[in-house]
């Protein structure tokens, strides 16, 4: 009998960081893939991640509408709150062998729950690294709910055997996003117009001769500030005066505030060199990143895929405080002219060479290898 | 301005490991005290605990409903999840300086997230021991949300340290429960009848001669063995044919299948030694087990207070492995021969003399002066 | 394509009053049967109803654990509010042609809601009926939220097209109760001892030479006196000294008290003529009201099923206010003279003709066939 | 002792229709206002109702945050769902004597839940009115649930009537929402620059000398329709080609669909003579409609206040069916032609006179002392 593996997608990012690996599952001739597509996955405001996992070919075991309102911190506990109550009938019902649980997101701690709390084998996927934010609170909780841990890192897997897990439970397979990333590397023309096939809004732009990409998120634990910080961002962009494209922010505590930054920054300032887009299906997502001159944000995906791209990132404020990183990276203050005076320098350079800091690209099958041999258990005690 | 120090209590037992913590943070002049009854502590069925704390004189801010009915992993997990959104509300509203999360209780990692979630200081009381059950997750799990730590033994505080948390955030101040045990210690006199005083179900005992107490808790990670396990506890009991006060488990997967268990045996067996308790309140247990012949089950109370009071115990099963442990504890199976074999040893013997492992007294007061005094804070990064 | 039909049970009682409809429906050739249990059904202090219902050989789409403990007025709210956050989810992933929610317990509209807001057509069984109790309220709130409705009674009928409901929207199908009601009549030897085939709790009896049976309710709107109420029920029967089969109540704000009257009553008064059952199968129960001397208590099968049935009912209180009923019911006080008077009567005349006031036996047939071939709607407007 | 009299305000238009009723609460010596806000009055995205409340000095009780993100069916159903919840705790912290759930948004049924099942009266303010949408069933499930009746026409209350209530417990109090219309034709003068005072998007527009009002939400019974409904009027006012504000939709399902539909025209159109509002305080809204040539769309104030008012109103589609108009109101269909057409005839003629169909002024008076008088109860038969 086939081992079915429930794996949880709850936002736009963790689609792309688990892809390969779901791939792999499906493939494999002793798993079965059970996917949940849940939370912001599912909504359109935040990009509606589910239609291209749906045009990707992975069936939905079930979708869990799960996000409340408000994009406040109270909010995104209610929400965690309503996901544990959710993922456990669905996991209920579906009765998986092993649940996966991805990275560090706010409402992951909700599948880790659910899981463990009926007993059933819980592997944490991304575990052992450092961040600022709640998400770092929320990585060592799943670790020390995890039965299993498939890490990233050499460094990630040290961390969580420090944390007090059994040594032969953690496992260094790299991160699946790195395997997207190295076919990109392997064919890394840009073979598709990104307004043209992805809409969005704001200005045409002049990109073919050169572009940067914008991502930033709010930080939770500063959430109010989260308009005044990506204020600062969109001021030096506008200074800039490079063709730009910009994603907006996933749903967290101060979304809202960076998405209201964005939106009275184009209604008073009208900046003529920014496009924006919710998604891209991540192949393309990271197309656009290689052939970018620069990444500019906060997001882990400067410095996990950009290190495989050597794409040039600046990085700014709190969010992947201590979180390991290749020579790609430059970290900048909240500070307009910081930013700019960096992202000038970026806009000059050449790409770095390829790092192999998050993964060497077979990250998917690894993880489905490991999945249909180990066995597969739901209680531990702390090695100390 | 007095700081608000809001205390979550969800279950009969949490409230004597919490009770002298309580006081004095009322007493303190710098400290407000929002005490918040949850959960099992709510329920008729599970001893009302409610109704002690409020004879004891603390006001209470909020009740919270929350535990679903089944006592199965999946009700346990949904119980919690709805604990996440309720005391996301309550902490919301009565907008505390800091949350107090107590042990490891399952539903106690819903105080923990709504509370850390929020950017609310969360202080951990008790963590960084080990045992068995799901309990052992979510202990490490809340230390992992948590931002200070109170511990209460040396070697908790080691553990502690070793998760990756700052050394001076984590302070070994011994347990509340054993202010309780030593007040007890100090005057042990059993000025009560518990029947005449607290009723419970079934036969009047001659116990002014002596008398043994039972507490077995079902193991959630074992939970279909709930009722076979306390059958051989049951089976045992009858047999020594001892003057015996036995207390209902608390609500946990499997405790319908120990509850189960007992009544079936009531009613086929009939033991004519055995008397039923739902609750009572901290300090009369305390004077209960201070002149009992023996404590036999898994509660934690035969390894901190009966530590303490010098009760000899008999632990049977996983519920509390690893936990440190006095010479006062001996541990078998669950197995009626051995349990049987080791309560009449008991029986024949002197109590130990009193052990300080799990504090000296005076817990109730450190931990009020170090919340007063503490500089609380609500984000943090792994010290590795 | 098979018209999918979702039908949710949520109680013990609710089971028979829709047995033989879910027969009809899995039989019919253009139906498909979705059946939901949820609520007190899965669960073991209420009488594991959905054990009978597997045994019977229904499969199961979905189970929702959905109560809250406490059984008082506030967690029967919070059991609805989950209700409808749980079916919701059923029903979207169920994609149902049209939903049945059954009478009126108080969770039932939870049913009603998450079927209607989705858009989904909604069946109400056993409208327009009058009782006391917060059920009054919901069974007409019920009827404004249901598309089609089909009732017991030629009164029912009257009443909902007084409500605004279009006439040919309204169908008097008679109550599916009856249905097992007449199989009962048609075969009423009574082929099992209760005791060997149900255990239950209490004294053995010698009930073979006449018998009667007790079920009552708590009403919620007067749960606070549900203990004083059942206690004059119990000193009746303890003078009557006849021997008596008694059921658990159903999971309401009240259950408690009810519960916690009978168990202290059990421990200070010893009956030695009653025995306790939580469940029976709904055809076994019937046979045992049939062979009964009378039914005592307030529960609705005292009108519908004992009026086909002919048997002797003691109605008390205000449950059943206003029902219809046929001769066969007595109404009574909450008083333990006027039970004891009222029910020594019952042991000594014969059973009184049946009745066809709730139905001639075929209404599982006719729901079915209606089901299959009505239009199904989602929007109305008022009539007048 | 002051009767506790607990509001529940869900939305921004709730407020407008309850505004001088918790002013006439708040001033009567017999009575306490618990204002609750709840649902997407606390929302950003809809408004920020909250603001406006709170500048009007209305202090708040309990803020709830109970909205899925979604806006579809199931998310209103889990949202309702979440609400009952949530609002049993809130009733059960402030114990009110009488709740108020008003008129007909799909979340009022969960205050309706919340109160009446913990036998709570329950006041239902604007019953017994007819539209159409999945409103038109939740208006009458209020009614059934509810204990007292305050209308706001006198078809409203024979409707009630009819539905079997008590004809003493149905009262025509008249609309608050018209007091407030009333003050603004007693003093109708626009002494505010409304993009100066509320900001908003798109153009600046030339409004001194004459414009109109759009105000169109998704009918949640045809919400998949609602991005095509809105269209129609986006073209008919862009060729109109006349001063326009215009104000986002509620939050139902099938909002998003009208936000997308406004979002993608704004885009693509750039229409020249559009300006967008989230909210205003409901006295400045009525004096810009006082001050319009016509309201175009589908609001209920086109049938309320503008009945008063006198305004010409356009009304397209379903939402409205059957709700009693005055002869200011023009129904037509979703097509732009028509509704080009008849906006244009309102243009160019004089407002009608005033009507007092829904009231004359002094409902919220007339609410606050009915409240602070009459008999209160929770339990009720219907009538027939």
């Amino acid at each position: 009998m086939k081992r079915k593996i429930c794996v949880v997608v709850t936002a736009r990012p963790s689609y792309s960081r688990i892809k390969t690996a779901l791939t792999a599952i499906q493939n494999h001739p002793d798993l079965e893939l059970q996917l949940v597509i849940a939370g912001s996955a599912l909504l359109d405001r935040y990009g509606n991640a589910v239609d291209f996992i749906e045009k990707d070919g992975f069936p939905i075991a079930a979708k869990v509408f799960m996000v409340l309102e408000g994009e406040n911190p109270t909010t995104m506990a209610k929400t965690t709150g309503l996901g544990v109550m959710e993922l456990t009938n669905v996991f209920y019902n579906l009765k998986p062998d092993a649940v996966i649980t991805i990275a560090d997101r706010f409402e992951t701690i909700a599948t880790s729950i659910a899981a463990s709390y009926q007993n059933i084998p819980l592997v944490h996927i991304q575990g052992g690294e450092v961040t600022g934010s709640i998400d770092e609170k929320v990585r060592h909780a799943n670790t020390k709910l995890a039965d299993l841990h498939l890490v990233c890192t050499h460094d990630a897997r040290e961390r969580v055997i420090k944390l007090g897990e059994e040594p032969e439970k953690v496992i260094n397979t790299g991160c699946p996003s790195i395997d997207l990333a190295k076919m990109v590397s392997e064919n890394p023309n840009l073979n598709f117009n990104p307004i043209a096939k992805y809409g969005g809004v704001g200005m045409e732009l002049n990109w073919q001769e050169g572009y940067i990409v914008v991502m930033q998120h709010p930080v939770t634990t500063e959430y109010k500030q989260a308009k005044k910080h990506v204020l600062e961002t969109l001021h030096a962009i506008k200074v800039l005066d490079y063709p730009t494209f910009w994603f907006w922010p996933n749903v967290d505590a101060g979304s809202d505030g960076t998405s209201n930054g964005i939106r009275s920054f184009r209604e008073l300032e009208k900046p003529g060199n920014i496009h924006f887009f919710k998604n891209m299906n991540p192949i393309d997502f990271l197309k656009l990143l290689k052939n970018a001159k620069a990444l500019i944000g906060n997001s882990s995906a400067g410095l996990r895929e950009c290190a495989y791209l050597g794409v040039p990132v600046v990085n700014i404020g709190n969010r992947q405080h201590r979180r390991s990183r290749a020579q790609n990276v430059t970290d900048v203050d909240y500070n307009r002219e910081q930013i700019l005076k960096v992202t000038k320098n970026a806009l000059v350079r050449e790409h770095y060479p390829s790092s192999e800091l998050y993964g060497d690209g077979n990250a998917g099958e690894k993880i489905a290898e490991i999945l249909a041999t180990v066995e597969l258990t739901y209680s531990k005690t702390i090695t100390y």
